[in-house]
């Protein structure tokens, strides 16, 4: 191997530390909590934000840029948002630096440059789009409002994860307006239902769909639906929120429009988020102790091509072959990389495109050339094969095809396999404890309730799945009534 | 009209704030000295972007992502690019809020989350990048290093304008290692074509290539090459950079590699970058009195087609004809947008199209079209034809090229019409008064000249064009020798 990772095993939180920096994806920083995306980690998801923004724009949404600062009074407008980000807000006080008067050739703050007001940078930007939307909405004409923008984002995390949690992060929040609350309801789940497809359909991870609980409610939403995935340790991982903000920050920055009475009203909103987050996702739900296994539709790069040689007139032959592959490959749009540098000999390279998470690797050797044969093999279950030049092509648009679906297979499989239902404290215990997962079960519905399980059991509401069928029982912590049950998880 | 817009002989600077505004293009904002870029100025930028991305990328660059903050000892490592920073920084000191126990419903900057070191907000990344690659870079093998990220930065400027100048602004910085002085001038003039290429071919700008003079170089680099474009009121715009930056920042953060003969060197550096300040440069260099032209190859639409109606049945009878132009013209890959909206009068759409720059209108009225023709209007020479229908979507896509190559021949008379020579100081003077534009001229090459002349002309070098012809001559404020002529310009 040419650079070793722990094992799942062994220690699960070391694995995903050691497949993200090993892999290339990101890097630790001087800057307290910050990470460097990678070349590698940067390509992939520029592959997520290109699916995605193509699929707001078909749905009518526009990308504009809003500021990073949001001056103290505009953030704090919104009161419950205000209350719920003002704990992790970094605040720029000062516009200037100045020479060290005691230190040569360092910097100080300059005193005389405070800010009469501080700025927030953003942990999100409702506050201050919300007070541009005041100049732009006036007529019922002017509605809906589509807007999303790409964004960097910060919020002063304690405890810090590569991907999962970082001080700065990359993400898109869409900020939506609209004239009537059903509206802005049908934009959430639109967006929701956007979502999904992209993280199953795309990143290979099944999602469940559901309603967050009052508790686990973005800060100034009327309501929070989410996507939950599980990670290969049982955890659960939000991969995606859309939010009905009612007419909350309307109220807050006084957004109204005249109607088609010439009444006015104010306006309804949404917002919704994903962010690099999701790469760390990806990572934790499909990759192996030999690093990363990552879905065809959004790897950097599909097809690594190996030759194995002795000797200049051997690479010649090999290459005047593969050069032929490579073009059919590019020509039915696949990503394909030819690695014949001689700075390393084929074994470290199949480790390292194995860390890398490649799905498919052919090896092309000097004897099964003359048989017109490749070894192709493939990325998520290790399998080789001996296939024929003559189609190889479609051979691997086929196979590309087919490892997508069985990476989704299997974690639909485990996924599926990690849905427990349980009916009584115990088990709720023993099982958040021994097999980990989404754990179903009856709560009261009550604030107070889901609390006091976070306390005793580390678990959170994940969500209240869409569609949920309708159930009478007894909370598993208080024996008091309930109509349904809900998603419980140890999450990240 | 539907909007007025001052025009560009009343007053030049409101006119490209009334055109920057009613197009769409951008708002300001509560946030001093920032904007909000809209959904139009935004796919511009986008088009822009993307075009510039593929060039690098298919240069060999790949996309990385940086922290937003440099801790203040990281960013004063390098001492010339500190000081040329210091004055415009925006600084983060602290990273909580807390309730205002003054102030119910307030927040405040809580004293007990000062930071122990200040981060900067960057302006411009070296610092932290250069600080990363020292964890990169070993060997000759890991050379060159060619990473650029599209990224905001903060330069916190005491008088802003729309695009031009403002305190937050979306850019590409590239920054790349190499083991040799000379791979890094290559990759610097490398850049710079790439940028000269995507300003004049596709902005439609024609630009100068030169080298910054000594108190023009960007801080911290051994040579700055820039291209300068000429705006209609005869002042010069910078729009793009490339810096050879020697060793500075490798010696600052200490990075060597390892070379072929096992010696340890310091690592050569370049940094390169465009912004959004190049919307502005558009703006300024191509639209007229009725709002926007925009160069088809990035407008973010490219043609509009209007319905000249009566009644249902008319509209019926046009809508089915034009669909089915709307969908040759897809084929081509045009952009098109079919405005039937029924709020607005024709007259109307005329105006705001003309405001937004679409550079091709269709009117297509129920009388025209039994003739089978239809009215194509074209936004550069607001030139109007009657076109028959049959081959339009060639003819249009033509008429695209056409205009493309319109607008850059335009600029580039007014540019070359706008380079003077001048000979003695008092030419130099009324030629940047009553002519403006370019003044090439002798300068003795000495920074104290430079700086009077500007203090006493308000005009400065904005470059020594490549490729110079050489020339004996006397400066024209000193009349000390010379050997070339410089370019001199006021400048945005």
């Amino acid at each position: 191997m040419a650079k070793e990772i722990t094992s799942r095993e062994q220690d699960y939180s070391q694995w995903y530390n050691d497949v993200v920096l090993k892999s290339g994806l990101a890097d630790y920083t001087a800057v307290r909590g910050c990470m460097v995306i990678k070349p590698y980690g940067f390509a992939l998801w520029e592959n997520m934000r290109d699916v995605l923004d193509k699929a707001f724009k078909d749905t009518g949404h526009q990308n504009a840029y809003f500021p990073l600062f949001v001056p103290k009074s505009l953030f704090e407008a919104e009161e419950k948002n205000a209350q719920g980000f003002a704990k992790e807000c970094a605040v720029v006080t000062h516009y200037r630096l100045k020479s060290d008067p005691l230190n040569k050739g360092k910097l100080m703050v300059d005193p005389d440059a405070k800010l009469e007001e501080e700025l927030v940078v953003r942990p999100t930007s409702e506050a201050i789009i919300w007070n541009t939307y005041k100049g732009w909405i006036q007529s019922y004409r002017d509605l809906p409002l589509l807007i999303n923008q790409w964004a960097n984002v910060v919020r002063w995390e304690m405890r810090t994860r590569l991907f999962l949690r970082t001080a700065e992060f990359l993400w898109q929040e869409g900020h939506t307006a609209h004239a009537t609350a059903q509206e802005a309801i049908d934009e959430t789940k639109l967006i929701l239902d956007i979502y999904a497809d992209f993280v199953e359909n795309y990143m290979a991870l099944p999602v469940v769909k559901g309603l967050k609980s009052p508790n686990e409610r973005f800060a100034g939403a009327e309501d929070t639906y989410c996507i939950e995935a599980l990670m290969q340790d049982g955890k659960a991982l939000q991969a995606g929120t859309s939010h009905f903000l009612g007419q909350n920050f309307a109220k807050a920055f006084d957004v109204k429009f005249s109607d088609k009475n010439n009444k006015l009203e104010y306006v309804w909103a949404t917002s919704w988020g994903v962010s690099t987050r999701l790469v760390g996702a990806l990572v934790m739900a499909h990759s192996d102790d030999e690093g990363l296994i990552l879905p065809p539709k959004i790897a950097p790069l599909q097809v690594v091509i190996v030759p194995i040689f002795k000797g200049e007139e051997q690479l010649a032959i090999i290459s005047e072959k593969v050069d032929a592959i490579v073009k059919e490959l590019k020509a039915l749009g696949i990503s394909v990389k030819y690695d014949k540098s001689e700075n390393n000999r084929p074994g470290w390279k199949f480790a390292e495109y194995e860390m890398k998470g490649v799905p498919v690797r052919m090896a092309v050797g000097a004897r099964d050339l003359e048989n017109n044969l490749v070894e192709i093999a493939r990325r998520d279950t290790k399998e080789k094969t001996s296939v024929a030049i003559d189609g190889i092509a479609g051979y691997i648009k086929n196979l590309l095809d087919e490892i997508q679906m069985n990476i989704y297979n299997r974690a639909k499989k485990y996924r599926d396999e990690h849905i427990t239902k349980v009916d009584n404290w115990d088990d709720f215990i023993s099982t958040l404890d021994n097999k980990a997962g989404f754990v179903s079960a009856h709560w009261d519905g009550t604030a107070e309730t889901e609390e006091k399980i976070k306390e005793l059991s580390k678990a959170t509401i994940r969500c209240i799945p869409l569609n949920n069928e309708m159930e009478d029982g007894t909370c598993i912590l208080t024996g008091n009534a309930s109509t349904q049950r809900v998603l419980f998880a140890r999450a990240y």
